[in-house]
């Protein structure tokens, strides 16, 4: 590419949300030139970047347009329309990650072929087209059964436990995964840039909220044994290689009770389990995606101290203009950093910012962050 | 103030450059709704606030119109027109810093005469209203002569040595200052909100670049005697509760050979000599600004680790479209945080933007901070 990133060179980021947001806040250092395309007017990224489109990332024409006003592309979101990306591509806009990572992980079915292909270790599963091929599994209940297009946030994922639960499956191409029983929910981020450099952040633990099927704490860094923390960074490294992605890749995965790990789900993007990574480590995984994407040279990943995350949601029964109620008691804390993400309004289990808690003692970053859970609610 | 910081509750900040800048890439995470009004309409600040105005900073009608129209003010820049910020005190409008400490810091006469009322200690100083005046000075050769208001960035400032720089010196009403022979320019950066609480930044050593007069190289914390570093941190909350100022104040001090703290110049906001804080301490001189003037709990000052802090400066003799170069090379280096400002034009010695290292070693740190100052250079 002949222009400068700081000069004249345009970005195009295809969604608007808080991962749009926090990138630009770090876009901002190298003078990037940012423009975004996302349906909601309202967006979170809507005053902070050059240029703001309102308008769909699924449709052809709207993404190729855009595609087309700016020199590269990234995304913050998977459900956008590939097809105009490989156009764009061939057209000479630099879209990282690649239209064809987006195409495979977009689709949980070929992301698990993919996983197959490469012998990275995953759970057991089927496809199936119609809800009517679940009678014919080999899989046992319980199962999950995973909508292939379009789940994000905990939508699209059911648990199957009975043959009762069948009246509730999904009438869409799904995959159906083998339940399983795993200790511990575990990510690793990693970085791969055009010139082939790749870099791992430290694997982090991740606490799940069971009813909304979201992240609900993350700690970082583990303290797991070395080995897991090696396998689990070594199998993020050859996914990325595997996928000659340039960008970050997300690998969220399951350790198993008997030491085993299988790859979960993949993320081509700055990710919810990377959030902490903003003062949690010395480069964040939003300046870690700009260097990726850039070619330059991936960032230091190391922690620079104990930090445990947790995303604000919106509370249940509250839906309207955003109240948070408890964040001056929480700014009393410190080593406490609050994230709001510009949304105006809320509604159940919407994530609505998140707060990084640091401490040199990991026992007491948990401690503070159970407090700060307590204490900030996001009403209406 | 009834309206929520993060809601409604509309922020204005007179003055777009990068100190804006970088209070509104913090003021992101509270959701603060920012305008700013600027003369420049390509100031550093345009595309980043929900609302910017064109305009003069200086002229009454302009501040006062724009200062109607949110709830609360403040500024990144002193020379701001002071008689329409009172005018908006007087109709509610919250100004803080507070409309009289900015009067008072703008003049350096003021100022001067406010250590000398407060015994806070200050080089020996005689105010003048013409030139004329120099002749019957009772202040020995060299001096300095400091225009009383509108000096920045070193200008403004002139030291006459004899009779001979006599011709150069100003003909305006000015401040005298008897030349300090000082070991160290040192500075603390202290933060009081409307509770009356008081917090102070750990105290920074700063080099400067003689022939422009500008900081160049700041090392945070200070490896002084603590016994300094305390005296100095008291001075500074002294200031801060003499004022009753709001917001940030940074005070810039000369250590005499002989162990004596002489204060120099007073900023009510945040300051060149804080921006190692965004990486280097846990809370940012920004985020603090922001807790101070919304009257939250001040955050935690500590350092988190060795900060070294450079300003990109415009190189001599270039001018035009500002080319970065070496960029890249110094991204390879850990710990290294790249800042620009967004300004497209560089002209010589041009605040372009500034880096800031960090490290667990105090040597290392500083030896990577020489390289990086070598490596870096904006041209056109």
């Amino acid at each position: 590419m002949e222009k400068d990133f700081y000069g004249d060179l345009r970005l195009g980021i295809l969604g608007g949300g808080q991962l749009g947001r926090m990138l630009i806040q770090e876009a901002i250092n190298l003078n990037i030139s940012v423009s975004v395309l996302d349906p909601d007017r309202d967006a979170p990224c809507k005053k902070l970047c050059d240029r703001f489109e309102a308008g769909s990332l699924i449709d052809f024409d709207t993404v190729y347009k855009f595609g087309k006003q700016v020199d590269m592309l990234t995304i913050e979101i998977e459900k956008v329309n590939v097809d105009a990306l490989e156009k764009l591509e061939e057209e000479g806009v630099v879209v990282f990650p690649q239209a064809r990572v987006i195409r495979l992980i977009q689709d949980k079915g070929l992301q698990k072929q993919f996983f197959k292909q490469n012998d990275i270790p995953t759970a057991p599963f089927q496809l199936i087209s119609s809800k009517d091929a679940l009678k014919d599994l080999t899989i046992p209940f319980p199962y999950i059964q995973k909508l292939r297009k379009d789940g994000y946030d905990g939508k699209g994922v059911h648990k199957i436990a009975d043959e009762a639960d069948l009246a509730n499956a999904f009438e869409a191409p799904s995959l159906i995964e083998q339940w399983v029983a795993f200790e511990k929910e575990i990510a690793v981020i990693v970085a791969r840039n055009d010139k082939g450099d790749v870099s791992t952040f430290p694997m982090v633990e991740m606490e799940f909220n069971a009813e909304v099927n979201l992240v609900e704490f993350l700690i970082s860094p583990s303290i797991l044994p070395f080995e897991i923390q090696e396998r689990a960074e070594q199998l993020a490294i050859k996914i990325a290689e595997d996928l000659q992605i340039v960008g970050l890749l997300a690998v969220e995965m399951f350790l198993t009770p008997d030491g085993n790990i299988l790859v979960n789900e993949l993320a081509p993007r700055p990710h919810n389990s990377g959030h902490h990574t903003i003062e949690g480590n010395y480069t964040s995984q939003f300046a870690q995606h700009l260097r990726a994407i850039f070619n330059l040279p991936l960032g230091n990943t190391a922690a620079r101290s104990n930090a445990v995350m947790i995303n604000l949601l919106g509370e249940a029964n509250y839906e309207g203009l955003a109240i948070y109620e408890g964040l001056e008691e929480v700014l009393a804390e410190e080593g406490v950093y609050i994230h709001l993400y510009g949304k105006k309004f809320t509604k159940p289990f919407r994530k609505m910012g998140h707060v990084t808690i640091v401490n040199e003692d990991r026992e007491k970053a948990v401690t503070l962050a159970r407090k700060v859970q307590a204490t900030i609610k996001v009403k209406a």
